[in-house]
């Protein structure tokens, strides 16, 4: 199995990228190919393991302040070099923390849709009160869809949720303005009749089912999901740094705050996107995983492992036969 | 000064909102107008403030259950006896914890909209980390959206942000997937260029903007409005479900968390939505105060508040003025 990361993309430089995949090697067999500057990245790959790693070189680098589409054109940058290497089945996928609209346009354009995919949706997966993780579906890769791709979604988030995540019978709930049918704009309301065909939907659900447990696959256009899990990481960063700003600010709760230590380290674990790694974009004929521009090393790991249970589930073949058992 | 609560609605019954009347009227010089039933309504009035307080008899209440539509012909309902008061001018707000469609639907149709506006739009306060507020325009009450609509839902938020909250110069942020101008969906897209004719338009903001203090008027279309906010309640009683959990599994939490009472209060007072009352229903003739209807009597309370600052500031003659100064 062979592993492709852009190695230059994300805000911290090659240093975490590079760590990340180190640390999957140690717990997973498979080769990593690092896509980037060869002078940068050499010095960074301990001897003993340069058995397992490869370098492709290149040059340049889509940096996350250019526009996507100009991605398109620059033949030599990481990440092109990346998805045409996933094009040509050199790579089983690809893993990229960089410009997240560049992988998106070079996967879809250069390595195309599977069969049945009208749109490629990006699934995040998000914490929850249960330990266990819920899927959005899409995150941000649509900004205007049509009620047939949030049924798209559904279908793609649900083999995700069954296949990768392991949950026996997955529940899809469609996100809205409340919980009743009656409720959702001119799009949902489409896009709820033709869930109905799917037997794991359950209706239509509000932002808080994203993390109560109550469903595994929320399903939005791109719009609304990147909306969401925006305004929820607002909320989770602004909880944490009242909590330091109080406590730094009596020596009571300072001192009570010694003894919290591991109460506050497993509420980090717990809600820490690092521990889940990155973002499959479902709906492309290839394994792309799209990771946040922060990522550590241990995102890395992570979205690493993703990638390898994706291509050892074969998540595009269940897609695949999964469109096609639907008729909307 | 005459203020009536719609004492029937609430997920609670009548106590907490008649305690809440109560707790604003030692505060504040007003009549307090209680519509509802009034053998329930009777015993609950102290009698050394029934000078100060009205009970208008009604015996029908529209359950949380039941559709907006069928309150239109409910005439006996505490919510639209009340509204009616309101046309009829012989009260200057109405503050409503019941079903906030059937209010919605009763203050449109009935008060009817003011000049300029084409849809009336919920406005809701959420906390912010500088302890202060933010607007979010509209949380719910219109689903599917016009570019039109956005400009005059940011005109509204503007009004009511430097008249009622006091910011001299609040800044208007449009909710997108990215702050780019190039971010946003079809509608945004559209309303981005409209806005750029407010001076206090700052372009596209996320999510997590609604909490950084980096905006005050946050303008969206009600479902992405709806879906933020409640994914934002979920997170913030995740997170504290979360601690309270980790607390209780371990004896070294149990006695730090005891030294850190004052925090969490600290931290509840910021984020809890009971110290700011309710959300006002902007964009109709007549002051209109939506209340959660989980609303207990500080929340009653400062929803009354609220109220008075609106009348007391000619909201509405201020945003009829500022929706004449705007061509778009």
């Amino acid at each position: 199995m062979r592993i492709a990361i852009d190695a230059m993309g994300g805000d911290f430089g090659s240093l975490p990228l590079v760590e990340g995949g180190l640390l999957a090697l140690k717990k997973s067999n498979f080769t990593l190919v690092l896509v980037g500057d060869k002078n940068i990245l050499s010095p960074l790959i301990p001897s003993k393991l340069s058995s397992k790693i490869e370098i492709i070189h290149c040059d340049d680098v889509i940096t996350m302040e250019e526009g996507a589409t100009s991605a398109l054109k620059r033949k030599d940058s990481s990440i092109y070099v990346a998805i045409e290497m996933l094009k040509d089945r050199k790579v089983d996928a690809v893993v990229s923390a960089g410009h997240s609209g560049a992988t998106m346009s070079l996967a879809t354009l250069k390595i195309g849709r599977l069969k049945g995919v009208s749109r490629p949706a990006i699934c995040t997966l998000m914490p929850r009160i249960d330990g266990k993780r819920s899927l959005v579906v899409d995150a941000g890769a649509n900004v205007d869809c049509k009620p047939e791709n949030l049924f798209e979604f559904a279908v793609m988030g649900y083999e995700y949720a069954t296949a990768i995540l392991k949950y026996p019978q997955a529940r899809i709930g469609l996100l809205a303005n409340g919980e009743e049918e009656c409720k959702g704009n001119e799009i949902t309301k489409t896009a709820f009749d033709f869930l109905k065909n799917h037997p794991n939907f359950v209706g239509n659900v509000e932002g808080n089912n994203i993390f109560d447990s109550s469903v595994e696959v929320i399903v939005c256009d791109g719009f609304t999901g990147n909306v969401a899990l925006k305004a929820s990481e607002g909320v989770a960063d602004s909880i944490i740094y009242l909590l330091k700003h109080y406590i730094k600010s009596s020596p009571m709760g300072i001192f009570g705050a010694l003894f919290m230590k591991n109460v506050f380290k497993k509420l980090k674990k717990q809600i820490d996107y690092a521990e889940y790694g990155g973002a499959p974009l479902l709906g492309v004929d290839g394994n792309v995983i799209i990771c946040h521009g922060k990522s550590n090393a241990k995102a890395m790991k992570n979205a690493i492992f993703q990638a390898i249970a994706t291509i050892e589930n074969n998540i595009n073949d269940r897609i695949l036969q999964a469109l096609h058992q639907y008729k909307i």
